[in-house]
């Protein structure tokens, strides 16, 4: 039916979020939150780490043309304008709120921009990378809170907020992107409606099938082992109790 | 003769296995071995150079393809589900033994699937891909139970048992993973028998030419200079010592 | 006029080196400047660090034949070559003068030997990158003592004396390394005195435009905002003044 979603932002990032939804309201929270909750250990590896990311979407989304042709080359061109927009909007935004700007909130961005770009990183000219980055960062920053702070949801890495409003938000916006303004690359015949409606019906199908068999699978391994660690474990950290390692820890 | 060996698995690890075998008989054992040995001080430093090599690897092996063909994506597919399978092995392995899984455990298993499908990446397909990871982990684990735990070798980054093991191990199931079973591409013509013992001929001349001219080599040296550190030195570490320097040391 | 600058060593490095040599010019030293002057904190995040550079800079110097061709291959060759050089003659130097070769010289070195390359990846031979790398070091470190120890400039990164006289060298060394010598390419046809020439109006102009430039955008700036943050945030660091966000802080 036309639903257009170049590198995976439906079928990766949509359906990861919505899953990882699913998971935490199943699983509850950590007895830490949300009073106790701590920033990431170790912001220089969280940078590392987005980084890493950062250049291996590039694989991703200029690797969905298959081929090293002009499709590669320009979803790699939009997925960095996307990046580096949505790293610098995140960054602007907690200057404004909190007046200190952190490492760990720009990579925050740039996983937000990176998501949102993903389904519309064949659909989009630069223009529209550059809108799809900042709507991005907004949009999932409001998710954040609202996730975290309002519903009191406790998604430790964010995942539905960033991944899954950021794979749903790429996704709507396509018919909007490809259609209006500058260097717009349009629909290639198809009515904006009739897109948009397409766009919304794999959303929400896309949605409704990652909950309902997340919740399935979820519910069946719960019968079996217990989807939580016991809150001593959970106080003293996995690395000790499930790997026997610890972080900087001998010599 | 016709041994096969795709990106270096005999000339590269076959012969830095054997020569550092030889390189830590002729040097001796650390004064804390193996009484006080201690896991590997940053775990994540650990997966990180891992995740690097793992990444590399594919430059090697797929480059020794000498060209951007299919030849290059088959040994990147191959090299990559060698090293995945082998990753999740050794995680296995020590899930069952000791019942904690270690990063630097799925770092090792990582390093071992991807030496072993090194000669091999260009003359096995998927299905052998599979089999050389689960392979390499389990022989390369059992290396360097024996090689540490048994001969009490101090062998301190396991390069023979992961590296030298993982390398012959790969040369030697050539002809097998090349002939047998469904994907195998065959060998070209050449009669197993002939290919298995142009393999073994390739193992045991490399391994030998290894050992003689590192043997000779350490030796000579010995005269001029001592192998080790001083006993204070070696207690102290080096990164003081040696280079005057220390990690997270300074402010 | 014919000035070559194949990767950028002018346009990126001097420039950013001369800038750079304003900047601290006009910015004052840190209280701590050079009496209390400590080293890197984390010798391995600076090693990561340049190592992402030293894979990274293969996409700036071979991405500059502006395609996958000989030129691109032949860039790369020489930078890897100057690179590697660089950071072994850096280290002698360390070994030689202080008797303890350091993990961050042998960083230093590397980038040294990058931003020399860079230049004339597109003009000089293996022969010529290895001179390149040698000189680089050797150059550079000279400049890394005397902006700091001499002229007491502090330069935290060494940008001028490592980055901007690196580019610049690359920049002047092209005539001479183009010139002579086996496997030295030449100059298609220019004389040697005429480019030696063009070169040198390339580094005084460019770097004559970027300290104008440079000084009028901070003499702006002073205007409105102080350059140096508060003694107390510099005392306590930036990660809390600034960001607040400590390395390794929490749990």
């Amino acid at each position: 039916m036309g639903v257009s979603d170049f590198a995976g932002g439906l079928v990766v990032h949509a359906t990861a979020g919505v899953s990882s939804l699913v998971f935490v309201l199943l699983m509850g929270k950590r007895a830490i939150f949300p009073s106790e909750l701590r920033p990431p250990h170790n912001p220089a590896f969280v940078m590392l780490g987005a980084g890493m990311l950062w250049v291996g979407w590039f694989g991703f989304n200029a690797g969905s043309a298959l081929g090293a042709n002009a499709a590669a080359g320009h979803a790699m061109l939009v997925t960095h304008l996307s990046a580096s927009t949505a790293a610098l909007v995140w960054m602007a935004i907690e200057w404004v709120k909190y007046g200190k700007p952190t490492l760990v909130g720009i990579a925050t961005g740039t996983i937000a921009g990176l998501a949102t770009i993903t389904p519309a990183a064949g659909s989009v000219g630069p223009a529209g990378a550059l809108l799809i980055g900042g709507l991005a960062s907004v949009t999932c920053y409001m998710a954040v809170v609202y996730v975290r702070g309002r519903l009191k949801i406790d998604d430790s890495l964010d995942v539905f907020a960033v991944h899954g409003v950021g794979g749903i938000l790429g996704t709507l916006l396509i018919p909007f992107l490809a259609s209006f303004g500058p260097m717009a690359p349009g629909l290639g015949g198809t009515p904006f409606a009739d897109k948009l409606f397409a766009q919304l019906t794999g959303v929400v199908s896309v949605s409704l099938y990652s909950a309902i068999l997340s919740a399935a699978i979820l519910l069946t391994i719960r019968r079996v082992i217990a989807l939580r660690v016991s809150p001593e474990h959970e106080t003293n950290g996995l690395d000790s109790s499930t790997h026997g390692e610890s972080a900087y820890g001998h010599g």
